[in-house]
């Protein structure tokens, strides 16, 4: 029988809310079956490039990664953030394993080539190591990806949490029923930005090509939404979008994506 | 039949010095059998340090561990100096796995007891999950430790990496034949600290109760050596100490300890 899994990413407002933060993490811990969590950390990462007196450069939502913000991302994501759900974890008896794509070279991923913007040390990926990830979770542990991989010739690489979550998802379609979940500070796809009770509950592709024609679907929700189509359209069961309760309750208002 | 099992523990000093860092890498990567890695950092995690305006408080050569000071050797431990070395194995072909003591719950700690000295966040050892370590080699990972364990209890705490070395040494030695080799910037122990060449080559436990008693083992190497006698009264095969070319040559002049 094909097992379940479950994939959480949660992003970086969620993580610098504590409150927020301690009650999503036992709600992850209380997840039946196997289990994938994937964070984000951007706002810590500006946090501590500000406090070493540097100013991160972003172009379009998107982080340039030169050499010092590299080490800065690498320290602040797969360091400080990760580690510390991990023993939060750990602490609620959830067994987590703190990973970067370099780690058992679980991700695998190319500094981007430069067209218009030279984003620098920015990876995209090339392979998901899905049969190590399935070691670790045949293993009773539950991977927690940072949002760093490598290029298998010594480079980190900064690479965005929604893609790594989606490629996860994708790839570990092959041997599971995979949920994947976007956690985030707003309750769902909002058809008016500044209404929270405007939750777009359920959309499809057709209705997707015209929220993004409308201009509904705008700014950071359009590469989220095109990850998440691409997981989809490569096998992934089911996509929902909507705020961190979502994962212990799916009668929370949220958005599901289908085909 | 038992399997051999290197475990080898770089300190700071070594890190800090890029082209003996790459050797030491390429070196450790063409290690024959299953292997761990340790590395310190201290040095590094003291220029951090004083780069967000904080001055890191040791005594007694050991760091005391506020809050503030604990987030700065959980980003530089256990991101990026560990993240870039696994990065680099994993560029040699050596499948490693980067590991705090939270991850996997491999190592269980708690805080320090308050003595004469509040060491702060610093954590004492109270079990090492040998079979969750074993469950990796027998991946074929090599885990690569930072000097980061964990309470169960969602608490980080900075652990001495010559005492993790150790300790895995011990956990160890009851499934694998082991060998612990601790590399650093002197050859091995030294009969007077400014002769590299008045290196001891052997040392036995008479021998080191005169070399104490002597005042010869002082200072760093005191609590260095009594993790090495515990190792070896616990069941390692063998302790070498040198520098970092006695990976790849055990024939370079350094010194062994035995029981």
């Amino acid at each position: 029988m094909v097992k379940n899994l479950t994939i959480v990413k949660i992003g970086g407002n969620v993580i610098n809310n504590q409150l927020q933060l301690k009650s999503f993490l036992e709600d992850f811990s209380c997840l039946k079956g196997l289990k994938i969590l994937v964070h984000g950390g951007g706002k810590r990462a500006t946090e501590m490039a500000n406090s070493l007196g540097l100013s991160p450069k972003m172009i379009g939502g998107r982080r340039i990664t030169d050499q010092a913000n590299l080490e800065i991302v690498t320290m602040v994501y797969a360091g400080l953030i990760n580690k510390n759900i991990v023993a939060r974890l750990q602490g609620l008896n959830c067994n987590a394993l703190g990973l970067t794509g370099a780690d058992a070279n679980v991700i695998r991923a190319h500094k981007r080539i430069i067209e218009e913007i030279d984003y620098g040390f920015a990876g995209d990926i090339d392979e998901v190591n899905d049969s190590m990830i399935t070691t670790f979770l045949e293993a009773g542990l539950s991977p927690v990806f940072s949002a760093i991989t490598h290029d298998k010739h010594g480079q980190l690489l900064n690479t965005n949490a929604d893609t790594i979550a989606a490629e996860l998802a994708q790839a570990l379609s092959k041997k599971f029923k995979v949920e994947l979940i976007y956690c985030f500070e707003k309750s769902g796809v909002l058809r008016n930005i500044d209404n929270e009770d405007s939750i777009i509950e359920e959309i499809d592709k057709s209705a997707y090509a015209k929220l993004k024609e409308d201009g509904i679907i705008a700014d950071g929700m359009l590469p989220k939404l095109k990850n998440c189509y691409e997981a989809l359209d490569k096998g992934v069961d089911i996509v929902r979008i909507g705020s961190p309760q979502l994962i212990s309750n799916k009668k929370i208002k949220h958005t599901t994506l289908k085909l």
